[in-house]
């Protein structure tokens, strides 16, 4: 592997395991046992680390995002975006959490990332046109279909902070991708109604797999339903 | 006034204004001309006074979403407390940017926080059995109604984040309580299924109040929703 190939994948972890703000340059040139002058040739800056890793993030989501045009989606493919989406959220997930400290600090990747987020809204848009095409669920008017996609969006993108800010009595390290793909459920339950009947029992069961398990609130509440019935 | 609430005011102010990082205690004692030993007589350190603001913070949201249980709830009541949420965002802005952050420094927060969260969820699960009895939207079962409230809640409290990060070509001034509240129209989005046809077109007038203008994606996406009409 190449060393600038090397410092993108060690800054990532670092940058994942330890959160952005506290890792600098030198710790990256240290993990690697590269001195800094080699980093500085193949980097100028931390900046120029993170808008690198961004640009993978972002040729990563945009080809799990490339919906078939010459063929009906099917509920595997929903399966496989909603699966992928939410690997994509876990590998970056230094991201998403400091996401608006970053884009203060880099015009790029305030620009990019806008761009970005605009591809996926019309992605997410795009496979609700597709389900409906398909008879999973009701075809919706486009203005719905773009709110809907919207809410599919803020709910993805404000799970892990969600998990982290209501685990609050774990430490950093309980978060994993299990828990994080259950946001899944989250996402499955925005489309309940709007799905067939014909699809409606196969939806229900595979949001069924991604049931949240969270000791906080919803985790009580699963309590009280389970012992009604 | 007296100099402990000055100190919480003015903190609060300059933390929305510049973002809690980029605020130290100097600059609050600076800017309320006083002396630092002063700050410190009323305040250890700068944790103590985000803790302060957050008991505020959690003291305001607590009132409004006091649900009154003698009576059915209305759709001005719905109104009221979906604007409410968002005056309350606004007022205290600060503190859902750097969130993630603000609990790992403080262990008293962290815990306060989740607490906040569950009365938070179990209010607006409140909410839509009480919408539910008063003949607005169908009944639910507990287990949807509380999945619901949970994207409400991610919804809600991600609103700002995503104004902030898809208006990326505009500076920080640029945000402003009427775009927050737009997030309003959003949060109906999840109800319109739900909605029973007594109350649908009342819900939909309301909704429509609050579309959102967004320049970007979804900005485009009304023009061309505008001119096929």
């Amino acid at each position: 592997m190449k060393t600038r190939d090397k410092i993108l994948l060690s800054s990532l972890e670092l940058f994942n395991e330890r959160g952005e703000r506290n890792v600098t340059t030198n710790h990256i040139a240290a993990h690697l046992a590269i001195s800094p002058g080699n980093l500085y040739y193949h980097f100028r800056n931390k900046s120029d680390i993170i808008y690198e890793i961004f640009l993978e993030y972002e040729k990563l989501v945009d080809f799990y995002l490339d919906i078939p045009e010459n063929r009906p989606i099917t509920l595997e493919d929903l399966t496989f975006y909603l699966e992928s989406v939410f690997d994509g959220l876990w590998s970056y997930r230094f991201f998403h959490r400091d996401l608006e400290y970053l884009l203060d600090s880099d015009l790029r990747l305030r620009t990019d990332y806008r761009e970005f987020t605009e591809r996926c809204l019309a992605a997410i848009s795009r496979i609700f046109e597709k389900l409906a095409d398909a008879g999973i669920i009701e075809p919706q008017p486009e203005e719905l279909r773009f709110a809907m996609s919207l809410n599919v969006w803020l709910v993805i993108t404000n799970w892990m902070a969600y998990l982290k800010t209501a685990h609050a009595s774990e430490g950093h390290g309980s978060l994993n991708l299990t828990h994080l793909k259950q946001g899944i459920y989250q996402v499955l339950t925005l489309e309940i109604p709007y799905l067939t009947a014909e699809y409606r029992e196969q939806v229900m069961q595979l949001r069924e797999k991604y049931r949240p398990e969270l000791p906080a609130a919803l985790g009580n509440f699963d309590g009280r339903v389970l012992s009604q019935k």
